[in-house]
């Protein structure tokens, strides 16, 4: 199982947003969107062993479970469209219970922490940086939850959570990618073992 | 210098399409934006090294120049109108001249073999094929031109195209790839100079 965890400082948490203006007044949903299509799509099929946690403005957390999946298309305003249909159900979130909107999409009432605190015991928490390991000398975990910021820098607080909480600190490339970009070559990476051989 | 020729074989050719419709009626151009995208985002630059070409139902190719582009943005509604802008410029793209629609992006009225035509003699001509060599095993050039198609296949006469002009046949991984998720793996291949070292 893949797992990604993508940071949306200024996503939306009420529905009430335009998707003709995803970029602007829905706080870059784009770029979610982005993520979610790149983590999911080949080019016939779904990767139906990956999952996709979208943190909403640290309140809500969105999750995508590729083996359920059935209604994701690979355009960003379909994409937003399912995020707007899972903060519908925000208000039947309680606890930490999920409620799923349509197939494969379920809402949490859960931020940042609290979605690594349930990720985190069974998998190895990688979180993507300029900084890091470059991923070519980094041997592939094979339960990888790779955390990534949306077009915003992870904030000073979220920074100290992962440097407490992350397995690994890993780079994919010489180059700072977008998040969904990144999302697509940490796939690839996994695809390839490694880029060793296949 | 890297570019990127990608088919768009459902793309419209006028300008009267809706920016709420990409993924309908304007013939998937939401895969060609994606591409764009792809082709120029790093996380706080553009790679002006790079080169896309869109063609456009084999009639006219929309040309993006990183060095000069100006106004685009990561999301698929803001680069399908910097191309229906350059729709609406077509009138005025006569025999094989460009016409500037905005900074950096032109149109020309060509369609798919006249591109290659034009791209050919002092360039690497790649086609991303699931059958081709391992991009592990196949050293990156310094001038690449990859060429792709958007969710449909190759049509018979641009495979036969390919398979006599393209230098090389290569595939980015085991598992075959949405046009801009190839973008993507193709430029950090490309960064990492063949993943040997960064």
């Amino acid at each position: 199982m893949r797992q990604f965890v993508v940071v949306g400082h200024d996503a939306p948490t009420t529905p009430d947003f335009a998707l003709d203006d995803l970029a602007g007044a829905a706080g870059r949903l784009d770029v979610l969107c982005r993520c979610v299509t790149s983590a999911f799509f080949l080019s016939h099929a779904i990767r139906d062993e990956t999952r996709v946690h979208l943190v909403l403005a640290d309140s809500f957390t969105v999750t995508f479970e590729g083996s359920d999946l059935r209604r994701l298309n690979p355009d960003e305003r379909s994409t937003a469209a399912l995020i707007r249909g899972a903060l519908e159900r925000r208000e039947d979130a309680i606890g930490h219970q999920p409620v799923e909107s349509s197939p494969g999409v379920s809402i949490r009432r859960r931020g940042f922490e609290t979605t690594l605190d349930a990720l985190t015991p069974a998998t190895t928490l990688v979180h993507l940086h300029e900084d890091g390991t470059p991923v070519v000398d980094y041997d592939p975990p094979s339960d990888p939850v790779f955390v990534l910021s949306d077009h915003h820098d992870f904030a000073p607080a979220e920074t100290d959570l992962l440097a407490d909480r992350a397995d690994a600190r890993v780079r994919l490339g010489p180059k700072p990618l977008h998040a969904d970009h990144a999302v697509t070559v940490a796939h690839n990476y996994l695809d390839t073992d490694g880029f060793r051989s296949y």
